[in-house]
């Protein structure tokens, strides 16, 4: 134990951090079920073979891989050596990560929750009752660059709906979920919403080739957090045409009411049925929403969120907390076809995935926490004035414990000043004195902390009723 | 996506076991805070050079290793093999698993919640309080070879005390917590105790050499578990004398009272100081816990017990469940110095540690989960009979959640027989049938899924009033 440090982007939690934690995961997972959700929890490590191919290059980088135990690491090291050197010959190009990975490392730890609940339905698919409607609210980790709000190891909260009969209700529902969460949680939010097949109509209309459409929606997604300009740069620089870029610009930078957005588009994707399926679908949503909702629900149809990933196949949508401080999504997600795993014809999954830290620093930002200046260990210390006197206190530490009442007797009979201390520091309001005094004039003396007051009882009755 | 399977030793966890899980966790947690433990978390992670030499040979090879993401991902596997070739002219006998992590894996899985903890105190000494009573309920893995009962991914809950002033009421406090938790959870336990002084004492008096201590008290702790009769054969094996052995085994089978073990050892122990001062304590702890307990404490003195680990070097004890069926601990712990990390003379630490998946299936085997039979995921599921139906029952649906009451919509409007069929499977007890009858009669029909009931209601407080 040499260095005593924790690694790149991870994070100790202290108590008071975890009480924090807690109180935005329960109002979550409260609300998940209250929508009819139910949990699992899946393995930290899941087979290499499950993942690969699923998270596309990038991904694939940031994934971490666990080595092989057993027989492979106890080889001598030459033999290994040999092992690797002949398939190097075959393959000279393949890079350290390539060998590893086939050689030594099977397992990779969990990089998000969207892969383990498709192999879990896969998996379990003919015990599994239809839509099937998971939550699941657990640990991932990404070699990313730590930075603010980002952490090699960090919380998600999943909530999806796998259905064989697909209807735009449950992107309905989990709008209405995902909002109710943050009304909860007393933070504000609006939701950003598009659909895959309006962007597909945009490329089309725009003249884009085809072929582009995997960069097109990456380098989209960054139109409001990087600029248009930016964008417009490295869209030509991977090939597409400013040309054609321009004739959607200003499409893409519209801000205006949905009504309007969807008269322009009417027009333009007049020969897109891509385009004209999608903004069918989001009117439904958009009035739906309308109709349903109890409370007014911010939702914004922004042409330009892709969500860069490969997967989404229709609806897609973003929470981001409404205010002036933060851009930076806390939630979002999206509808994706699952056809191929079951060999039918309309299997789809929709849900959302909701960032722990994200909204935690929301919270801090916005001032959302309760203080913690209440925040105590317990609401009793007893002091230790040695053996004698711990005896004749044990009872009424008992008696209190099983009142539910948290309890602490100071392990030690040093100076009482220093027992007084933990008290203060610890935030316990109650402090017991059983000394030699009290014993013999059968009393249970108390120190009010706060108040600096001190008062004496006859028994642990009366104190009960003063204290609580 | 080839494969769905998880890796060996792993699980996926359902609703049901994962509401069971959580029984006994909240029982764990409670009872940890109602004698003044805070809980804490850490990375799952920890740094190689935090862990190494911490868990002896054995427990080295069953740690699982993270390889290094980033460049030296990268590289060229010829270069690879080339600094790999360097070093292992220098040390021909290195075997794959020390390469490896000297040069691709400086991170390691979490495998206890122990060295966590010392490098936590040890990295924030200046702000902690001290004695800090911590507790951690969070997974550990460990690549050991799976079997009943035993994972390769398992939660540990762990309390513990740090002190500079270490106290035996430490201890008592620790007993009486781990049986207050086992009495919650109506799983009664005998506490089986002894001393590494006492050991000490043991191995001291028969004559065993000193060097042997490592492998003493590891073959020690299968007395009960192997037979002494492997075991003294273990110990032969590895140069401890028979004649030495015969000396100490009619102790070690002693299954009397603490008296009777006390008067015997006092005689034994006259000239070995450890043995003296690890009986005096122990006759403390057994004095004090008659004395303080509200109801009566299974403590047994085990002269076999030495927990097979290296750090211990005071009281050690471990829980077994007390019936016929099993004989396997569910938890355990003992003393253990850490006056090294602060350069003061007297720092040590004293917890426990419990086996969730051990309780668990102590509790299924004794049947104490409460049935799951009436385990339902909503309370109330809405038909779906189309958009215009779905509209008018949604009022309905928002003010259900809104009380509080799980509420589902069925997602499409598919034939009505495979909408109650999604129910009942869901143990969903209402069905709330709003068709375009009930919305010209102004009614709301209830289907009484178990009673096979239906019945109308005028408004939704009839109704609410009816239900719940």
């Amino acid at each position: 134990m040499k260095y005593f440090d924790i690694p790149k982007g991870t994070r100790d939690f202290s108590s008071i951090e975890i009480n924090n934690r807690n109180f935005i995961i329960n109002i979550i997972q409260n609300q998940f079920e209250l929508f009819g959700f139910q949990p699992i929890e899946t393995p930290s490590f899941e087979k290499t073979s499950i993942i690969n191919g699923n998270y596309g290059e990038e991904g694939n980088s940031l994934i971490f891989r666990i080595l092989n135990s057993g027989d492979v690491l106890k080889k001598k090291i030459s033999d290994f050596l040999k092992s690797i050197k002949n398939l190097d010959k075959q393959n000279i190009s393949s890079n350290v990560s390539d060998i590893l990975t086939q050689y030594v490392s099977d397992k990779v730890l969990r990089y998000d929750l969207t892969v383990p609940l498709i192999r879990y339905i896969v998996m379990y698919k003919k015990q599994i009752l239809f839509p099937f409607k998971r939550y699941q609210i657990q640990p991932v980790w990404r070699a990313d660059k730590p930075q603010k709000g980002r952490f090699r190891e960090f919380y998600q909260c999943d909530s999806d709906i796998i259905s064989f009969h697909p209807s735009l209700w449950e992107e309905i529902e989990l709008i209405q979920l995902g909002n109710s969460i943050f009304t909860k949680l007393n933070l504000p939010i609006i939701i950003y919403i598009n659909h895959i097949d309006v962007l597909k109509g945009l490329i089309e209309i725009s003249g884009i080739q085809k072929k582009f459409w995997k960069q097109f929606i990456i380098c989209l997604d960054k139109w409001n957090k990087i600029g248009q300009e930016l964008v417009k740069k490295e869209m030509k620089s991977k090939g597409m045409s400013s040309k054609s870029l321009d004739k959607i610009s200003h499409f893409l930078n519209m801000k205006t009411s949905f009504h309007e957005i969807y008269e322009d588009l009417y027009i333009a994707f007049e020969n897109s049925n891509s385009g004209k399926k999608g903004i069918d679908e989001l009117y439904f949503i958009f009035k739906m929403i309308k109709h349903v909702s109890r409370k007014h629900i911010k939702l914004k149809w922004s042409l330009s969120l892709s969500r860069g990933m490969n997967y989404y196949t229709g609806i897609i949508w973003e929470m981001v907390p409404d205010n002036d401080m933060n851009e930076y999504s806390i939630g979002g997600g999206g509808r994706y076809n699952l056809s191929h795993f079951f060999g039918k014809k309309n299997v789809s999954g929709t849900g959302f995935s909701l960032g722990l830290d994200r909204i935690y620093l929301s919270m801090v930002q916005n001032n959302l926490f309760k203080k913690n200046i209440n925040f105590c260990s317990s609401k009793i210390l007893f002091i230790n004035f040695g053996h004698k006197e711990v005896l004749h206190a044990y009872s009424i530490i008992n008696f209190l414990r099983e009142k539910g009442i948290s309890t602490q007797l100071y392990p030690n009979n040093i100076r009482i000043g220093k027992q007084f201390k933990y008290a203060k520091k610890q935030n316990i309001p109650f402090v017991i004195i059983i000394g030699k005094n009290e014993i013999k004039n059968n009393k249970i003396k108390v120190k009010y902390i706060k108040e600096q007051l001190e008062k004496e009882y006859n028994n642990i009755h009366d104190l009960l009723k003063d204290l609580f």
